[in-house]
């Protein structure tokens, strides 16, 4: 029975776990990702570093959780279907709200300074980046894969094309105009790049 | 007259030069941008740290000048015209050609790590990642509207739209694979995406 919580000990730990994911999220996007320590998010999280060393084996696992876990809030306030792109039909139109979704997340805040941090990061860090790609990323290109292949199959996406490489003309402009800081990421950047990309996908004559 | 160098003390100011450069880059790439200091790179370089800031004012002008002087270098070896993109009247050939060569370069250690770590920086720090921009990213993409100009008077290129923004098409792809690291560069990929990229940007019927 020692591995049962009593509901208090339980609500507790959600408490805990919380507060440190704020904590990390706040300190990497405040000081950056090699001056955020356990010891630092501890402090913050209010919390003694055995608990954050009880649940993560470092800091590189705690941020990850993190943003997971914020990427899975999103999803929840999104409602039914929030892990798939939409899909009306009509896949100019549907990754016109991707990727006009994905500039609004960009030009926020809260999200931007520990997602840029942490992208830093993997940049020059080739296990973080590693873990960043395999935990974070991969699953989230992996919905564009999945709507594309829809499109496929409906005829408005080439035949025998890769779609993991075809995905790419979506995500990689807007990462390249954020992480670089080329020109301003907007809503009619988006839609234009949707415009030639999906163009560049359509099956020829 | 005092301005006017004797032939010896250009030499050796150009000696010194060169030395800075090889050591300031040699040194982001080993230990990264945060923890080159302008004392290190004299220190490599085998010249006082005077003379570095006589000549630059910080060491994030000393790395971005060895990094166009690598650009100069590379231009000066690819001979006349080293400055445009090739324009064989083959826009998806003369693409190919740039992106598999952006590809080797990217896969090039001693190319990668300095620009690597120089990118992070300017990821996670605004007023690097504007100097990136504007000296060394900005230029290159430039050559790409010049050669897209040239594309779209020829027909070959969707007329009035944006080049700068289509032009994104090609490096934000090549650029999200490299900095982010989720799938191998090869001349495969580049081929694939000025494929893609190309028929994305053609007039429509």
């Amino acid at each position: 029975m020692t591995e049962m919580k009593a509901p208090d000990s339980a609500r507790r730990s959600e408490r805990s776990r919380r507060a440190i994911y704020e904590a990390a999220l706040a300190l990497v996007g405040e000081i950056g990702y090699p001056k955020t320590t356990i010891e630092g998010i501890a402090a913050r999280a209010g919390v003694g570093k055995q608990t954050i060393y009880r649940w993560w084996p470092s800091k590189a696992a705690v941020l990850l959780e993190a943003f997971l876990d914020m990427a899975d809030q999103a999803v929840q306030e999104a409602g039914p279907g929030g892990y798939e792109l939409p899909d009306t039909g009509d896949l100019e139109a549907d990754l016109r709200t991707v990727l006009r979704a994905t500039v609004d997340e960009m030009n926020t805040p809260v999200y931007d300074a520990p997602a840029r941090a942490l992208a830093a990061e993997g940049v020059v860090n080739a296990e973080v980046g590693a873990q960043f790609v395999e935990r974070l990323l991969e699953p989230q290109l992996q919905l564009y894969v999945t709507r594309l292949r829809a499109a496929q199959e409906a005829g408005q996406v080439r035949g025998g094309i890769d779609l993991r490489v075809a995905l790419e003309l979506f995500t990689g402009p807007l990462a390249h105009r954020w992480l670089l800081r080329t020109l301003p990421l907007t809503h009619e950047y988006a839609d234009r790049i949707v415009d030639f990309a999906v163009n560049g996908l359509a099956p020829r004559d």
